[in-house]
């Protein structure tokens, strides 16, 4: 089954065709230089199997060239020393010792710059936004002839609204504004499905911008672009899964590329049986090898030439583009070997990248059961710096919406953190409130702008990496269920909007408190390394109250932040703080800009909460 | 302050006063042939700090005798060497180069016998209860004449009821017939408290059992019958606290013998600031050394006397009486360096000693994190080799009483086992249902004999422990707050009372088929490695049903654990747990004794809970 377009020859612009014989190779190109100098070809082609393949180039030697179940691929191993230079190589494809075509194959030099692959860190916040729903920058790429979802319907959820990265480009100032400093796109990868093509995360070509988001090229002056603003891009990316209109789904290279079942089989979604010494094998196999749903195939990670595929392909992504952070979907239903070679390859090739996995577990050990470096995974070292951390995102909720008990409440969140003993770093977690997958923060505190507040005060205080899905901001809100409204768009975003939020006159005043709340404390957020990266102290809560402070050791300002979980006003006495708060006479409330001008004891409204620079 | 009654010279049998000068030295002996050779006496007599201290005994070297703020203590350090001999060692009291006095002082043989300081086990069953409250042997020693507690009051949970360890003693037969296999007791050490002396948990004599309870020496018969019997004994030890009325606090070593506060401050009964990384030394202060009521003093376990006094007298106790395992009260709340140090100490003297503490926390991480080996609490081992698992009780509670969700119902109870990994070994967990500080499992259950016969099911064939406390078998019942009921007497232990559930007679039908159905189990457990010490294997719960099977890897019977938590009766499909069932083709209900002649498909009563041997 071939059916790739006119329009994807022209991509694959280093490639020579002799005959029409060879369809692509992947990776698309190369680097000289890199830490492993092993790289594995994909050669797809109809019965590319028949040729031999000869390279002669400097430095590069084809070790092996396997022939697999399907004829229609090969893969060829290559070494590529370190004294090889950039340049075309060309592969050559022989029957019977003629030369019948070539490839020609670039290897190039890698990019050397500093704002290139810098880490996302506690010192960054992140945007999550989906790019068909952000902001429509380009009309024309809306409906793209031979693609197989051909309507755009804003009315519906589950159809492509026409958001791109042109859209988000243009709003890259509207960002860097509000505070944000690292964006996180979902997939932006080619999604050719018949259906919900805009969610990302059936992939149908792993080398390819989706043409209705924009091009390779696009992609990458968008990535510059950030960077030149000095804000970094999280890139999004599946190992687990494809779609089933991926071309390599549609001729598989061989039966065991996915993990096949005698009948459709789903996940369990319970992440338990990777980690439990009692799990049983079935369970474990159901968890890991069920398909996620029925349109999304299961990469099998034990196969060694999908290992290579899916590992050299993000490798080609950073490379190429000088990402700055992975965010890596559906992490515990990947094969947990394979996840940890892939994060030791990844880690050698890109020490500053930062690296976090999608873990929406139970309880903090089993969340701390997936990083790297924990201790709890006896034996097992997952290698993976950092997760989203579902695991206080519920306390938050707890915190906001419960009511105060031994472990209710506040003290759930108190309780939630006191466990970070459980991490080799939890300041690598990414805390969130929602995301696309979740009902919206603004709903699930039942449109409380005080709990709101709160909310985002300690989105934006506590340790670890704050993500903020985009509309917060200006209290975009709904349920994940039934009707996907989680995932409207932004307004504004399209010419012809009837109003336009990015800026303050289309916006209600509510929505401008929200948003100028937001604001005021993601810029503080910005120059205070006591939020960014500082130390986090905190107090059993007493009374109702919540109490604690980020704070560097070596001096510096301290932030102080109290949580008033009741619905009562009330006032904190703040001699037990005394290991934090000695030498401190006055404070700043950072939203309201109020000075305090005693601090031994401090109002703290009805479910409020403050945020107090101590001076 | 000097109180001591003529009852109490006449027990230090060894001591020969040759004036009033000296009133104590503890220990009461030692042992040559020790692990550690270093002992520290305590020696306590009025203006005894005037006295200079000889020791001339083949073998044992004073190293240092120390003089504190109170004169009325001293404190000797010897070696004992191991060439020393057991015998009467003379300790001279000289002033002015002249002895005044002297003390016989016995280094006794340590005993060897094979049944003394076994291991309490997997393989064991804990039966809880509180001497006072379980039989009354001895209704001589009801009250005991000088001691402050004068009446005996068997209407009130707070007064004394006479029971003791004769009583206890009467009952072995009762108790191995159920299938107990060891014996923990709530503390039986001396309480000369005026008020609630029974509880046991404010101790004012470390060496001395107390007179209500019997003496010494039954304690030493109480452990060799239990040994006879083959089954063992814990002793409940508190190391956090003592009585008001202690002799020691009332004329205190030096001031720190305790830990002393500007004003009365209790413990937070908080465990997290000890494991948080982000506490307050505030926080942990107040944990650790709050006073957990204000009729307990807080030992200061950072004071090296405090510390020699407390291990030495736990080492005395083991080696005096052979005691199998140690209970340790309120295990959090003692100082986490001193803790680990003690435990050191123990295991090096006595290597097949059991030990667990009590930690009645939160999670399993915070559970975890108490427990040695584990690695969860970084670069700190506690050495603590068990726990009481709160968190499992909390899980069986929900599976019991909740409604099936995704963490929910028997989801909470297959959670939380599979955060197993946390532990070093889950095995040395003591699992239970209730004790004398909670409300009554039956009363927790609503009186529900299917859910009662559940949970006996799950407490006897989970992994771990199994700890029981006195009258569930017999469906003794009632709530923690606010009467105290729930350390009722067990009725048929006093003379009098007016019915025996001791015997089948005395119970009512329901009774009887509860105490069968535990009987039943409890003893198929004493001769099922499987259920002792097999591994365990769980099941992702479908459909309601929560499935697991004890097996031993080597071979032998298979035990299968089916729990249904809907109200609803199912049938369970059994092709998926076929990593545990290949080649058992019938199985027998080990309560009802009848056979299932085909596997394949199982009914499950609603909520019930079925025990299988496969074969």
């Amino acid at each position: 089954m071939r059916r790739f377009s006119f329009l994807f020859f022209l991509l694959l612009s280093s490639t020579v065709f002799a005959q029409s014989k060879l369809e692509r190779i992947e990776p698309m190109n190369w680097w000289v230089g890199m830490h492993n100098p092993k790289l594995q070809l994909l050669i797809h082609g109809n019965q590319i199997a028949g040729y031999e393949v000869r390279i002669d180039y400097p430095g590069v030697k084809l070790l092996e060239v396997h022939k697999v179940e399907n004829p229609n691929y090969l893969f060829a191993d290559l070494e590529i020393s370190t004294t090889a230079k950039a340049g075309k190589m060309t592969i050559g494809f022989f029957l019977n010792g003629k030369k019948r075509f070539e490839n020609v194959y670039e290897l190039k030099e890698r990019t050397q710059n500093t704002n290139r692959i810098q880490a996302v860190t506690n010192k960054d916040l992140i945007y999550l936004l989906m790019p068909d729903r952000f902001s429509n920058g380009d009309p024309k790429n809306d409906i793209v002839k031979g693609m197989k979802e051909t309507k755009l319907n804003r009315d519906s959820m589950y159809y492509r609204h026409g958001g791109d990265l042109q859209g988000l480009i243009n709003k890259l100032d509207y960002l860097k504004d509000l505070g944000i400093t690292a964006i996180w796109m979902t997939p932006e990868i080619e999604n050719d499905m018949s259906l919900a093509s805009y969610h990302g995360y059936a992939a149908t070509d792993h080398y390819k911008i989706d043409p209705r988001y924009g091009s390779l090229a696009l992609y990458k002056t968008l990535v510059d672009k950030v960077h030149e603003k000095g804000m970094k891009i999280v890139k999004d990316i599946v190992h687990n899964h494809m779609g089933t209109e991926h071309w390599f789904f549609k001729d598989m290279p061989m039966k065991n590329w996915v993990n096949e079942w005698p009948v459709f089989t789903q996940t369990s979604y319970r992440d338990e049986p990777v980690m439990d010494p009692h799990a049983s094998k079935t369970d474990q196999k159901k968890m890991l090898d069920g398909w996620f749903v029925p349109t999304m195939p299961d990469f099998n990670q034990r196969n060694p030439y999908v290992q290579n595929y899916i590992t050299q392909n993000h490798i080609w992504w950073v490379e190429y583009a000088g990402i700055d952070g992975l965010r890596l979907d559906t992490y515990p239903y990947n094969d947990p070997e394979y996840m940890k070679d892939w994060a030791n390859k990844i880690k050698a090739e890109f020490p500053t990248l930062s690296i976090f996995g999608e873990t929406l577990v139970n309880s903090a050990a089993a969340q701390a059961y997936f990083t790297g470096g924990n201790t709890v995974s006896r034996g097992f070292d997952t290698e993976l710096p950092g997760v989203t951390d579902a695991v206080m995102k519920n306390a938050i909720y707890e915190a906001l919406n419960g009511k105060s008990g031994w472990t209710d409440g506040v003290f759930r969140l108190y309780t939630t953190i006191a466990q970070d003993f459980l991490y080799q770093d939890a300041d690598r977690n990414v805390i969130f409130l929602d995301n696309h997958d979740m009902s919206r923060f603004y709903s699930m505190v039942n449109e409380d702008l005080n709990k709101y507040k709160s909310g985002m005060a300690l989105l934006l205080t506590l340790r670890g990496i704050p993500q903020v899905y985009y509309g917060t901001e200006i209290l975009m809100k709904n349920y994940s269920n039934p009707d996907g409204l989680v995932r409207s768009d932004f307004p504004g975003g399209w010419v012809g909007d009837k109003s336009d939020k990015f800026t303050a006159a289309g916006r209600t005043p509510q929505e401008n408190e929200a948003w100028n709340y937001f604001r005021t404390l993601a810029n503080y957020r910005k120059n205070s390394p006591a939020l960014q990266s500082g130390k986090m102290m905190q107090y059993v809560p007493e009374n109702g109250l919540y109490t604690y402070f980020r704070y560097l050791p070596e001096g510096g300002k301290t932030v102080m932040v109290i949580v008033n979980g009741d619905d009562q006003a009330k006032n904190l006495e703040t001699a037990r703080f005394a290991e934090r708060m000695t030498g401190a006479t006055t404070a700043i409330n950072i939203i309201t800009k109020e000075q305090l001008n005693t601090l031994k004891t401090i109002a703290v409204p009805a479910k409020g909460t403050l945020v107090l620079e101590l001076n």
